[in-house]
């Protein structure tokens, strides 16, 4: 698949200001790109990588900018918008909807699939599924009986949703989720953990991403909550009755416990955790390989296990790197004082001699 | 689906003692309920929840409690019990078991499939598996060769169990979890890690619950074993070799490395792990975040990286928090320290003219 | 299955010295075996476990050694390699290519299938992927258009490969595996994240292994790459544009953001995390829960989070023990100055009048 330089004006919306005989084979960075390729300065703290690239075309935000040699430069309003539409082109594929249902889809009885939409082979729909306009659900999705799934979604393949369980429009899930699997819990009855019975479930709100191989666990009653624009990076495990606010991020390998409350624009890093019950308020960022043990009323960030604001956690370690020296310090201290403690015995008695 | 006052009270077995006309809805919280939901009291520590709630029916276990207006109370010797018939009632019904092998199933030569057992669509029984009376085996589940199921088992959706594992009666696996994938062994020679044939097998006790995109790898001879009654949480891992005793909980995302052997009634809490070949002894609770790097022979909590007697370490991690504060006397130590080597030299000079 | 003597020393390319009448019934440890079970002496620090064996035959190196009573030593050259040839003669096929492809397969238009190929039931195929010779891609994996794989894979059974990447020659996949969904990236526009199309891939080269439900994302440009012979085990996370070097070994649960590059023979162990951008040179091995916040420039073992070269942080742990310790030796201190601060009072006061 090739790219002349009429069709790349075309589709960034631009009239061609001259004739250029080259084609162009793919995107790439600014680094990484070739003579063939294209690629874009969508922020000015990449423009020391403009100078040297070796793209073939470049998009940028306006006309101050410097070509390297062999490089053409395009102005584009908007070149991170403009350069979404050549990836686009040069795409695989895995995000175009291609309307119709799989020969080799198995759909049950009561299920309302809306216009536009793609259901690839391999899927399982049980009954009273509710499948909205233009959402893809690729190969080997299952979902059980009564999902609901809103508008403009795409479900990569293998996806899993259990009974009940309700997702927003334009919601992205990567291969390997499971949605709505049982909460943990039990109850330690005579020796034994009996289990408590997990009849709520999910709710997923509008423009959601969530990563590969992510656990999110269906409510004990009620339901548990993904707002509104969050994302969800893979191997993250959000337990059951958990709300997760608008504009969150939990990144790679998070925990959630159950029945956590997150605000709004809080950020998880990687491999941290959040135990039970806890609130954790709008805007907290919890650094990465942490673990919040209390509430997080504070903006701000937040570091360690258990977690504290990242300025006392940073000077207590500190402190901990320079321990054998401190160590050391007491030592020599005792050392003078005994010596100091022998002689001053010795006025001390001649004192009271 | 609504649920009239007299099913209600046939479900759990009673005969009602007057005539109402409500119906209810659906099962909730004593918190969550409202006027056409139904709840219980199972625990007293949920007393005062009862003062409050807006449920429509509240099961109680005597008749010692007092309803709040608009609630009506149902005595009954055992609430969680008798919640749990009015839960399946409602239930989605995706742990209903509809006997029957879907069309969309690829079922090899060999296999036995016992009665009452539902197989459903896009699920594959590789050669000689064995499924047990009453068992389901939902959507999208690949048994490898031999595989052995119990009776009265529940497999969500997209359960992988590799060939030759053995499962007990009442095991419930989650969506996407993994049993008998390889052992993670190797050989380095030449400069290369060649790969250690692993062929043994997983054997899950009975009343296992596993959670979802849990692994549990196959033994590199012999078996991996989880005993009866242990639950485990989502993205836990369980390594070659590795034998769990009885009524353990693996909390979400713990590990535990190869040939590691847990007792009974061990508690592995969320994101912890256990090294290699160690023992960890009956009634051994490891907290969250924390490592265990020797055996832990003592039943009590141990904490932190690597695990110590909580006492200790909550210790040291509080002495740890006072660390720049210990800093500080120290420096103050050395500076009265100076004052005084420098006014006793004073005497004991004098002391020696 | 039962293996007799004389097709024993069939498989292992052996005349047999004498007639034996026995039959063995599987392979198991030196510790594990029983009097119908096969064993070996792979490496010469096991040399205790065949004083005690109860298996029926082993296989040693040499004739230096002495069989317990009740045990068969067999003379062979590469133990282990023998002792390889006896367990695909028990093994239960996983590994076994069945060249064939499934009625129960969705094959899409342009796929390319290579001579003695086993496609599984439950496969899907999409668009112009291809599957090199002698391939076995087991029941329900589902690979994307255009994926490329090599030959000798074996890919067992729920793998997902998304559309476009590359896996080399003899490459396993465990089952749940997911590679090539989207890398996390977003840019903070007007207070919403906005997806930053990943339009590259992942290449995976010769000789790898991946682990049960690893997810490895595709690059944002360009490709993710994981070297020639390195290992993955299970619920590892590898971000976008990750570059892992050769023969490194990815133990449980660790994880590797956006970005880092490890070099050759890095051993990132379980637990463990490495943070974006980061470089790792050859050689060095990341211990267990511990998290790489810098680049890591000389060989040898890190410990802790940040992590610190291992003999370092030993012993700030060491330290950090003794802390109690240490506290209570300073408040001594300042007791026993305080002491002697009152007790220089007087001749120095004495000295002065």
């Amino acid at each position: 698949m090739v790219l002349d330089w009429k069709t790349l004006h075309e589709l960034i919306g631009l009239e061609p200001e001259q004739d250029v005989v080259s084609t162009y084979s793919g995107v790439e960075s600014l680094t990484g790109a070739g003579a063939d390729e294209i690629s874009f300065l969508g922020n000015s703290r990449y423009e020391s990588q403009l100078a040297t690239t070796r793209a073939g075309v470049v998009l940028v935000p306006n006309d101050r900018y410097q070509a390297p040699e062999g490089t053409r430069l395009i102005v584009v309003e908007n070149p991170s918008l403009a350069f979404g539409r050549v990836i686009e082109f040069f795409g695989a594929g895995a995000d175009r909807v291609r309307p119709g249902i799989s020969d080799h889809a198995s759909v049950a009885e009561g299920v309302e699939i809306g216009p536009g939409v793609e259901i690839g082979p391999g899927v399982v729909l049980e009954e009273d599924c509710v499948i909205g306009e233009g959402s893809k659900i690729s190969s080997g999705c299952l979902l059980g009986q009564g999902v609901r799934v809103g508008e403009g979604c795409l479900f990569y393949p293998g996806v899993i949703v259990r009974e009940g369980c309700v997702i927003g429009d334009r919601v992205i899930l990567q291969p390997g989720c499971v949605i709505g699997a049982d909460g943990f819990g039990y109850e330690f009855v005579d020796g034994v953990h009996q289990k408590v019975a997990q009849v709520g479930t999910v709710e997923i709100g509008d423009d959601v991403e969530v990563g590969a191989n992510v656990c999110i666990d269906r409510a004990r009653f009620g339901k548990t909550v993904i707002g509104r624009g969050t994302k969800i990076d893979n191997l993250v495990q959000v337990a059951h009755n958990v709300e997760v606010g608008e504009h969150c991020l939990l990144v790679g390998q998070c925990g959630i416990a159950g029945s956590a409350k997150l605000g709004n624009y809080v950020t998880i890093a990687a491999q941290s955790g959040v135990a039970g019950h806890l609130e954790i308020s709008d805007r907290v960022i919890l650094a990465g390989q942490s673990g919040a043990a209390k509430n997080l009323r504070e903006p701000g960030i937040y570091l360690g296990s258990p977690a504290r604001p990242a300025k006392q956690e940073r000077q207590n370690k500190a402190t901990l790197a320079r321990l054998p020296r401190l160590r050391e310090e007491v030592t020599e201290l005792k050392k003078k004082l005994e010596v100091l403690m022998a002689e001053c015995e010795f006025p001390a008695e001649s004192g009271e001699s």
